[in-house]
């Protein structure tokens, strides 16, 4: 079934207006491209609504936040709501500082989220206000282990009901829960997290799968996942004697370039709790 | 003849003075300093004139503006004029909101263009005040094509007699014109439009053709567009088993890095009508 | 000895804070994650004085700077040294500006930096107040050669004296220098110089570099100094026919990442004058 979720992205092209840093923005668009959708940039007060208007989904990640890109999200946003148009939070570094903080709760009381798709860290620090983000990476507490799976399964599926939105908390394990049902899923590579923006990378690739399958959301998000995760593995897997992490970034999204919907649905692992 | 405009860029290494977008701002970066030129970026309005006037060339594109940004284009746009500077005008996204178009406009009257390099729903949102500008993408309705050559042959060439700028369309087939003759390209890869950056490249690599080739600025805006496309024909050729468009777009850059005007003169597909 | 300095980044994982240009962000973010750091960018100044103070360094590079970033590097270069971090300035393209020339002198009289990294045009410029910036390269004049070794190693002694700064000279033969003993290195490429952002990577790598080895600081920016040339030998040796400086940029990143201690240990060529 996930497999069906990617070739309604090449079929429908969804295009995706992004509200994102200027770390790996490059990354962003290559990878909506290697999926199918069609990505565009703009973070200018005066014209997000104009561009997020021609979109049919809109991704707000706050990496490299500013107060014109603040500005941005919030009319950007509004927008989107208005236009029933699918829109994503990646509240990257979430608990590193007040600004950020702040600026993604307030996100989450103005703007209906589709999703919002973080790592553990970033999640507890929208949630339960504490959290131990260290930078933008999460702290080595907050990983989903075997061992406490079971409660973040938990908080996942709580965290969905509060909010309204589909949560996404990756890391080692990822986790995609609605209120009801939580996908767990097990694809990824552990050298991943020497890649910037495989994080930023998925939020993108999530809002062109859900853009592209309005009608069975959880499970669009989760085929994204699973994609990424997979993508991982195949990057990591063609590395050769003295290639590392610039090249199999490369490889990555070169993954999701050739993934077809058999690659993916025999690649894609994952149980639903 | 083409050959010997890159020839010019590699012995003359021209400073090209950048005011673009930051989401494709590295590859402009490496495919100015694969050509032969050197690149500076710079965007903030108190420096942009002293910038612009140790370069040889300004390349203005729209792709992720904003109010600073756009204060920047202006004054420095004036500052190359008044210097004799080649300028470039890369219209991304003009006809996508209301901003883009009317900024674009505005430039071209205040500023004269050597050269204005767009796809045909960024020309036509220009030219015509219509267009159906998809993102930053051309509308499939817009596309160039054998059946509609003649015509779109002469809509360059009134374009460039118009606004005094050789017009450089590109898309499948692309058209270099000024108002007397076209130059009508046939190289380059599909595949190109899935790798993010591909038009921005060819901006940047533009003004550097033309600064190098100040007697014969058709030609040499011609040359740049048959090196990019070809540069695509040998990045496509060149991928491997299970790679795609993330290492497409290095194998690109290599590909100009790589060219010499020998290949150049022997890879371009061209016609002059 | 160097190879310790490394090992040492590998062990402590710093978090280095990067207030840096658009151009070359993402580069500086992966080879932080190849060595062994862990990057983030922040230039809002109202949330760069939270987030320099999770971080153990701060490199602070004016390639591509603004009114906001400007006000967020003295915001957090204040900070930074409040809390006694490692702080490094990379004044890219003083000279080119008067912005720059004279952002880069305020922050030298406000901010007190552990290390000063430049060309050598950058570094005259900033000391004598002349120099010929060539946009952000080295003029050819201001080359350091084996004629003119014995007086530019006098010259980075002196800069380091009389600004409390190591300074890191890089081009074809780089300098290291405290008030009392010059590293004179010559690993690198001569074709790096075609690649965008080496400099501004080996300036967020020196930052890791640095915090990781608070005792030795002069030795621990000549490790970082020699691992990027000797990546840049690693990574044009692995060229294959028809690569070029695209690929190159990656396999540099890849060689820091593969590289262990034994490997920099050996590669590093450099004399202590």
């Amino acid at each position: 079934m996930l497999g069906i979720c990617l070739e309604n992205v090449r079929k429908s092209t969804p295009l995706v207006h992004n509200i994102t840093n200027y770390v790996t923005v490059n990354d962003v668009a290559n990878v909506l491209l290697a999926c199918g959708g069609s990505p565009i940039m703009s973070d200018e007060p005066e014209e997000v609504e104009d561009i997020t208007a021609i979109c049919s989904g809109l991704n707000i990640n706050i990496g490299t936040l500013h107060q014109r890109s603040i500005e941005g999200m919030f009319r950007a946003g509004r927008r989107a709501n208005e236009l029933g148009h699918v829109v994503l939070l990646d509240p990257v570094g979430a608990g590193a500082s007040a600004l950020r903080t702040r600026t993604a709760r307030k996100l989450m009381e103005e703007i209906r989220f589709d999703v919002i798709r973080g790592n553990v860290s970033e999640i507890k620090a929208l949630a339960l206000g504490s959290g131990t983000t260290r930078g933008v990476d999460a702290d080595a507490a907050d990983t989903v282990t075997e061992e406490n799976l079971e409660a973040m399964v938990e908080f996942a599926k709580s965290f969905a009901a509060s909010t309204g939105a589909i949560a996404a908390i990756t890391g080692a394990i990822d986790l995609v829960a609605d209120d009801e049902l939580c996908f767990v899923i097990r694809n990824g590579h552990p050298g991943m997290s020497r890649i910037t923006g495989t994080g930023c990378q998925l939020s993108g690739m999530t809002v062109a799968f859900l853009a592209a399958n309005p009608e069975n959301k959880t499970e669009a998000v989760a085929a994204a996942v699973c994609a990424m995760g997979l993508a991982g593995e195949i990057g990591f897997a063609s590395l050769r004697a003295g290639e590392g992490n610039a090249t199999c970034r490369n490889r990555i999204i070169d993954a999701i370039d050739q993934m077809d919907a058999e690659v993916l649905e025999k690649g894609a692992k994952y149980e639903v709790r």
